[in-house]
This record gives C-alpha cells, structure tokens and sequence, in this order.
C-alpha cells in the first residue's frame, strides 16, 4: 500500500459572491521513521513518495553517510512508515547523539557557523565557476519549477526544490510538505544514482536559512536561486563557502546576495 | 548589547529596466540556547527579539511548564544568545529526552497523533463557543497582522503570528524567522502575564501543519485563522480536538477546514 500525497478533504469555501461547500485536495502529513543500522534514529514528517531517496539524502546532510559506497542496504515499509537503512562504518556517537530526534516538516538541525562536526565534515569551500548564469535563464528555471509541481498546483501546501543543468534545463524536480525534505529528495536520488550534483544549480521555492545554505553546500552546488527571502547567516556562510544566492525571483525581478560573478544581465 | 533584528546587506538587483545595486534589509538568523536547571536544553534559531517570552512558550509548548508557577527564574544574556530558566518540578526524562536538541528556525517536533507525553498532558478537546467569527472579520484579523508587522515589510523574510479579541480588535503581534518561533512568542508572552488565550483568535502567517495545531491546542485557542495551506493531519487533530481552521485567507476569499460552525457569513 502506497500513501497518497494528498486526499480529498470537504471544505467550506466563502468567496465575495457567496459560500459553497466543496471537496478539495489537501496535502498528506506522514511520518517516517529511519532505523539506522537496527536502531531508531530520526523520525521526518514528509509528502509520502521517494521516500527511500528522502533518507538518503537526510542521512547525507547529517553527515552519517559520508560515502554513498556505505550505503549497505536500504528498503521501505510503507505499511508502518518506516525506512531500514544500513550503513557501514558509522560512528556510534552519531547514532547516540541523533537517537530519537523526531523532526517536523520543516525541520532539521543546525547551529551558527559550524558548531556540529557533521557540518564540518561536509560543507568546504567551492572554487568553481561551472555555472554562469544570465538573469533571465534565473528567472525561467524558477517557473520551470514551478509549472512542474502537480501536487504543489493542486495543494498549495508545498515546498518546491529542482536541479537544473548549467544551460537550464530541468534536471529532476521534488516536492515536499517540508522544505528541507524537498532538497533532501533531490541529494538522495543524486547519490543513488551517480548523478553529479556540483555543475547543477539548485532551485528552491522556500526562504533561505543557514541550514538550506549548508545543504546546498554539501550537495556541492555553486548556485542556490530562491523565490523567498534570506537570512543574514545565510549570506555570510554563503561568502565563506563561495555559493552564489539569487532571493526574491519574483514579478520579474531578482536579487543576488553573494558572489555576483556568477550572474550576468546576458545578451 | 541587544540584537538587531534586521541588518543590511549589499544587494545586486536585477529588473527589466536595469541592473542596480543597493542596500537592503536581510532578517537577522540569532541562535538563543536554553539552560533548563542547569542544563543545556534546545538550541532555537530564531528573530533574537522578546526571546524571554519565546523560551516560556517554547518550554510550556513542550509541555515541560505545566503551570506559569513553576517559573521561579528566568533571564536572558544577550550577549551570549543563553536563556536561563528555572522551572520546579519538571521530570527529570523530559531534560534528558530533549538534552542538547538544536531546533532551526521552522522546527519542532511531533509526530502523528499523540505520540508524545508531553502532548498527550497538553492537549486536550476544547468544547466551548467563545468565539463566533464572520467571514469579513476573518479577512480584516489578516490584514491588521501583516500591516502590523514592520519587519515583515522590511525583510520579506519572517513568519506573523497575531491574537486578537473576538471582537476582532489586535491584542498582540509577533515576527520571527522561524515560523513556530512566531506563535511560541504570543504563548510566553499571555503566560507571563496572565493573559487568558481561550477567549481569543489565533491568526498565523504560515502553513498549518499538525504541530501548528498542537500549538493552538495546547494555547486552548478555539479559531486558528492561517494565510496559508492546511495538512491533512492538521485538518484531523482540529476535528478531534475541536479546533476550528480557516486556511488560505487571501485575495478576498477563505476556505474552512474543521468546525464550521464558529464561522458565518455576517449580515
């Protein structure tokens, strides 16, 4: 049995010209325990669907699975909502420090700077110029995006994330009750299938945080574009780490937070 | 030292007519850990403003202050982003069950249902009809909680939480960058001031997803008012618990989730 990503729901909808009562689709808010090497590790509350690349890529922006050849075996039950994942050569503390944490939809952990040894160990500077950008190839890759997302379309309840190859053409969009679900999909299906994430740009319908940007930054992108706002940590990590930030695509416009150089008027 | 709130950061603009660059408000990402008795508790990202009132919400959101008389100390070093609290009586698995948790700024945890000892004490139906809403007053309670927030208007980048009368009149307003941050804020400030929160309405920027609910549960809010999506986990919770949800208050026009009957057309 496979949940749905939405179910039908009545609702009382009331308008300028009068009230009427109706069945509307509404987004499914399912839990997803990962147990990690037979051990309980994190529980996410997510869109049910490519859940298996969800605890991939959850598991790779921890900093549990460093390698992807770690990566032992891996199945889903979708009946009680729970992903076995096995890992080899993981460090105990890690398990023991991630025990039990159970995380929302939008949700995640992160500190200022590079408090925990995950982020640490994941995020580096990135040096590259694989990706050069004109304003308008920004601005069309955000509704690619967009016109993509089905469940987003019928929900409005969702978190948008896609990668794009450098000429900006769609590479893979995924959707998510959460945020950072949304990207995790992405990284997940990346890692399980050998795609190369570092000449990609990573477009995101959410707001900007240090932990959106550290993610970015594992997954090795040199472009992050956003149609929301961002943070003040965000943009400092961001020049550190060498990541360009495009916020507020919107209404035609943009603003660029980091490293310009990668953005250009075009021809 | 307090900190600012927004800061200001160079910005490369793109819009059709041309390419500038300015200086634009960025909303500041503040790190504020929490010593429960002595112990480092959960770290939260947030909007470093009414941080006290945050760290009360947050814990009696958590279900760790069961009761505002147990609060025997509390302050705040701004320097050092720490919240010292004092709280008697609290059980000593709850300190270790949340020992070291880091919360972004969009983050809780929950999980379907009442999984959770804390929510399970908390949580509890709410019969009453306090409250009677028509559909023109739901629309303008919107309307005052963004026209409140300067913050939002400056930044783009923060969530509104808002509790108003039944009459529709403002009682409070709150911004911050994490969305449970925003709601948690209202909590500690009605708690610390004896302010009773069953007689108001709840209005709320952000998607309403099942913790969202627990929150105004727990706050023993009658009417959730959101700008956004509701989940379906949401929409059951508010059903058992007898909360009613009206979601995507927008352009004039308003959907009811759960407990219709508290809502009307007006004359």
């Amino acid at each position: 049995m496979t949940q749905p990503v939405a179910g039908k729901r009545i609702v009382v909808r009331y308008e300028p010209d009068g009230v009427r009562t109706f069945e509307d689709d509404v987004a499914t808010e399912w839990p997803v325990t990962i147990v990690l090497n037979g051990e309980e590790f994190a529980t996410l509350v997510c869109s049910p669907e490519e859940v298996e690349d969800l605890a991939v890529g959850y598991m790779a922006s921890e900093g549990v699975l460093a390698d992807i050849a770690a990566l032992e075996d891996l199945s889903y039950d979708d009946r009680t909502g729970t992903v076995y994942v096995e890992i080899a050569g993981v460090d105990s503390w890690l398990i023991d420090s991630g025990s039990k944490r159970v995380l929302t939809s939008c949700c995640g952990k992160s500190r200022q700077g590079f408090v925990f040894y995950a982020d640490m160990r994941t995020a580096r500077e990135i040096e590259s110029r694989l990706i050069k950008l004109t304003y308008d190839s920004c601005l069309s890759m955000m509704r690619a995006m967009e016109s993509k997302s089905g469940l987003f379309k019928a929900t409005g309840g969702v978190h948008n994330a896609a990668l794009f190859h450098a000429d900006g053409t769609l590479l893979l969009a995924r959707t998510d009750i959460g945020r950072h679900n949304a990207i995790d999909k992405l990284y997940g299906y990346c890692l399980r299938n050998g795609v190369s994430m570092a000449d990609k740009v990573l477009a995101f319908s959410g707001r900007v945080s240090s932990e959106v940007l550290l993610k970015a930054a594992k997954m090795r992108c040199e472009t992050l574009l956003s149609k929301s706002a961002v943070t003040d940590l965000a943009i400092n990590l961001a020049e550190d780490l060498g990541i360009t930030i495009v916020g507020f695509i919107r209404g035609g416009a943009m603003n660029v937070y980091s490293h310009a150089d990668r953005i250009t008027v075009g021809e």
